[in-house]
């Protein structure tokens, strides 16, 4: 059964890599193996166990189909994945599995993972936009153009001047995504958020790991779930900060404005009933992203109430819904990124519409407000 | 690339499959060879033309993810389904394919034919929750239990009374989403939503294409979304009504309620951690999929101001925040269907814990209510 | 301590009146009034007691402020109401009231009193905006005009077309809110939801409180609350439906568009900053409440699994999330309506605009379209 | 009309007050006083029009009603404001009144003044709360206990951890929140934000204002609106983080377990019906706002991608919301501070329920867990 129709459109292949079956899987696995490491490190177990449950890990084929379903009627994917590395170690080793560990230590720490994976990949595309944006709002910072507030023309501004506040908008969503992915911590709290059964070890256990996965390290967070809001959250702002300079293109791309398209591809924004015309698809891409995603950051807020040491709907409802902002993200800022770096502006229309509004071609501090914006910490 | 691990625990097969993409292309070729037969039936294509289409959509085999990686280059499922489709036919059935069709008279006709099946499904589910918990309720209406209100003790009920509401409150929703979904209309407009280029048949094909595909028909509603928004509103709320069931369940599970529990089943409800405990897993799933769907419901409504005569990304953002929520509701349904038909009552605990509150035992009311709910018509 | 300033802009005076303190102070004491009326009539206290409360409710003079304040402390409007009620009568008609009956019993019956009201008011405007675009559809079915699909031009349409399709969202989401509102029921449960301390003269004291305060009746719905998401929902596509007109009618008041645009009126569109501005007022409210409407569906939604015989917090978030979208829905349908009725066509801008797309004058179905959209029932 | 009673259970009034009508009319003559002053220090307008205008600021009366009645017809605060000031004013003054600036900047000025205003008093509350749990944690830290997930009994924690874990939560989303609002900005663009009018001193302008009321500076912002999202996400997160706390003192207070309940207060928690019951009304108000919430901040989300250099709807939604945001957590904030003050723990019951689960008391690590939650940064 594949779904490859349905998500597709909103999300780069990349991402779809990232939060796919494989990636799980690995993370899943490298989480058992550093755990394993991790505690014969310390002593808990022996080192040929850990050494034995390493190379499980990197060995292990597993069929993905088989697992979701096992891990459906389980309820956790930790209880299916934990026993086949069981299965295929012998006692000793396959006692020192998942030890000290809980369901949501795994499930955390391989979506911390996801986060770290995803947030590159998203990065490079943001960062793309912002410097193709800023080249243009440069370019353009001095051409006088309409200003339009309310969907009416107003006053001149800087054409660059819209561009240069796409650029900011962008760039801030991408610092405070940044900052917010900057620390993903390590799960590591054992059955009830106590570390029990890790002797005593705990920090020392789970700092091993956190280094050797790259992730951060501190207190089990089981139940405390701001940091999954806040990383939504700031997926929200980004889609949000996208479907501004996709909204505001596929205004400029009006045949009665004509300002800017997207750039010209190949059988991209074609119609299948009209040859003639030529469809922002890019902006669609992000309007639609941005349609989608408030709905999935207030998921992951209204399910930040979780029960006391591990909570039940609340807490499971998040990795699917942090996966999807993810998805999203990925389609609308590589979109946008495409289109920022192709965008066909049409300065004969420009300037056209500005004289059609006969309000004179002062464009203000137009030139200094575009330096000041790019120019900006974010 | 496959994703089972994240979109499987959410959802039931049958409803992946629903939505999944081999339904995706088998109804959308059942679009095309329908419109044919309907344009032949009017005489406005060739009856050859008509046939030759019929053949190919029946048998031509399209490799999803292919397809997939065009249709989000182009920004349409249509185009490269129909470039397919022509590739497959000579030339006059060639030219004969998809006209007077647009892209979106195709994506939402797929829709509307998958809300279909997929609503089939929820209500076998849906009815099979309510008659297991009919059943429950009369059998335990007149036992005294105490009611509990801000969760806290308050006053006797009998027991089948919380359970029939339940009941009531799932027979009411099914009701709801059935009235929404009774009549899910064909889309076909043509490329301005005008019908141009059928000739002024366009309700004679329309009809005819509606009565071949089993759907309804009417004007066109290219940017008129307020049926696909109620469809979504009828899932909020049935996942709501699973929400609440599920909520209580877990409530009454609690070790220090201990009134009822899921039923056991081998592997169900397990912990990777702890070996003794049985979580009520089938309420995990319906309490996850209420965390989700409000936010998914808002989206379609947020989308719902669509721009002139097709919209540009609210539209697009419908097909797969309606897709999530059927394959929640699909999940939640399920689950609550099994804990409905083998729920595990504990009766010395009910009387025990009726005890604890020393406030007696005048159920007031409860078994003539207990009636009236399974009675109510939805 | 006043919030017009933030109320206001949003939602009309009758609306605000409607959901405001003095409405909701006489609903609570027309509910204790035909509470008592009804339980004489069953017997079940005295008829002196019960004209005396009537009399209390009919004369007393409630300060808000005062009664939000302990209200705000007790937890529940009843108790301080309440309490003020049995300070106004003597010994035997003071311990007559409220009997049988529970905070949210009142609370309830205030709210769907409201919904009653509020429902009447909200009836008005949209039929009156159904009734002035369909006028406006007929006149203009046949007047070729450019359609637009993703924001490009498209096909001609006959430019009544899309007001048209204006008017069947509006009519439809009417239809559907009355609908939902048609038997909005009173509460009446006691403490529990058993109808304890009625003495089996429940359904009796409920059906005479239901016909004196018009509303339906049925069993208590204290945790069931599918009937208040659904009104909700219902409401929040009337927005969308309302947001959907009002961004078209700022699509075509662009400057570069200049199709339509809302009425003059003295002081209404102004800009504080640019005298020769004409904004969009109109469709300001209604986007600004399509835009907010969403979110509070989802509230409602995310409200539904209320623990036992009465949820906390879910069912304390209903009551103003409910007000608010009746709030928004009043100020949206009334500036739409206004709109409707006084909407400024350019004919010469539409043919220009058609001429520049040069593709013909073709509108298809047209005219059979807007036909079909104007009877459809809804 | 007043709207206590629908606003006051909610919020307090303190929070009101800032969000309310008086507050709104101050600060917005204050940028008009700062506006001119600012001006006048650049020699853009004569002194004594700055002094004559900042003498009207603060003197003026307005009537709340009358402005909100005329602010709803023009569609903007601003334009009726200006008004009156310049009707108080003699020729020359009232020609320099709102010189160079657009309603948005008064409007997004006051907004900021209410942000900085509103999030100082939430702070005093949540900084109240993280107080209390600190010391209640670490008092119970070694107190054995039983720990649940999934709402079954798991394994042994220390008591204190989980109230530790909550003393985190909200720790961590007020440090959220303050870095959030640490610079809130000043609003001056005019009219299509290019600081046309300023006379190439729109820095200088922004830079006097920006000191006078204590706001931070920079480019203009009419459309670029992550930082308003930015603060309602982390008002989201501290109120999903306030939720927690309370529905674990929900279920704590739950008659079966009894480990603790909320503090007795004379009138607070009754009921209506039931004058033994002991209601959870602290937490009632924080699970009844994290349940609005989350819908709230989607809209801001939503509202994102705002049109050109000023918005139509996405804009004029966000007051309002921001408001609602700010008036829930403050209720949910001092309900949970007066909460964590006045917690009744019941150490017998702890000891009662742990034995009950029979699974000894090895509470692991939840000491030093303790400690560190209480000394982790935010």
């Amino acid at each position: 059964m594949s779904d490859v129709l349905r998500l597709r459109p909103a999300a780069t292949p990349a991402m779809l890599a990232a939060f796919g079956d494989a990636a799980t899987i690995a993370h899943a696995l490298a989480f058992e193996a550093a755990l394993a490491r991790a505690q014969a490190g310390e002593g808990l177990i022996a080192p040929a166990a850990a050494q034995a449950i390493g190379h499980a890990c990197a060995t292990l084929a597993i069929d993905p189909a088989a697992l979701a379903e096992e891990a459906a009627h389980a309820g956790t994917l930790a209880i299916p994945l934990v026993a086949r590395l069981r299965a295929a170690l012998d006692g000793a080793a396959a006692g020192a599995v998942h030890r000290g560990a809980t369901s949501q230590d795994l499930a955390d720490t391989v979506l911390m993972l996801q986060v770290r994976a995803g947030a590159a990949l998203l990065f490079a595309d943001l960062d793309r936009a912002v410097a193709a944006l800023a080249v243009l709002a440069q370019r353009h910072a001095a051409t006088p153009a309409i200003g339009r507030t309310l969907l009416q023309d107003a006053l001149p501004i800087g054409w660059g001047l819209r561009v240069a506040q796409w650029a900011a908008g962008l760039r801030d969503a991408a610092a405070m995504l940044r900052d917010t992915v900057a620390d993903v911590p390590l799960q590591l709290g054992g059955a009830a958020g106590t570390r029990d059964g890790l002797g005593g070890h705990g920090p020392a256990v789970a700092a091993r790991m956190a280094a050797e996965l790259g992730l951060a390290t501190g207190a089990p967070w089981h139940a405390r779930r701001g940091g999954v809001a806040a990383i939504g959250a700031a997926l929200g702002i980004a889609l949000g900060a996208l479907g501004k300079m996709a909204r505001d293109v596929a205004l400029l791309a009006q045949n009665a404005v004509g300002e800017a398209r997207e750039p010209a591809a190949a059988g991209r924004g074609g119609s299948s009933a009209m040859a003639h015309k030529r469809n922002p698809t890019g902006c669609q891409v992000a309007l639609a992203a941005a349609t989608r995603a408030p709905g999935l950051v207030a998921a992951l807020l209204a399910g930040m109430p979780q029960e006391q040491e591990r909570g039940l709907g609340g807490w499971q409802a998040e990795a699917p819904v942090l996966a999807e902002l993810f998805l999203l993200a990925s389609g609308a800022a590589a979109a946008m990124a495409d289109v920022g770096e192709g965008l066909e502006i049409d300065e004969a229309a420009i300037a056209r519409n500005l004289a059609a509004a006969n309000i004179g071609s002062d464009i203000g501090e137009s030139v200094a407000i575009v330096a000041a914006l790019l120019g900006e910490a974010g």
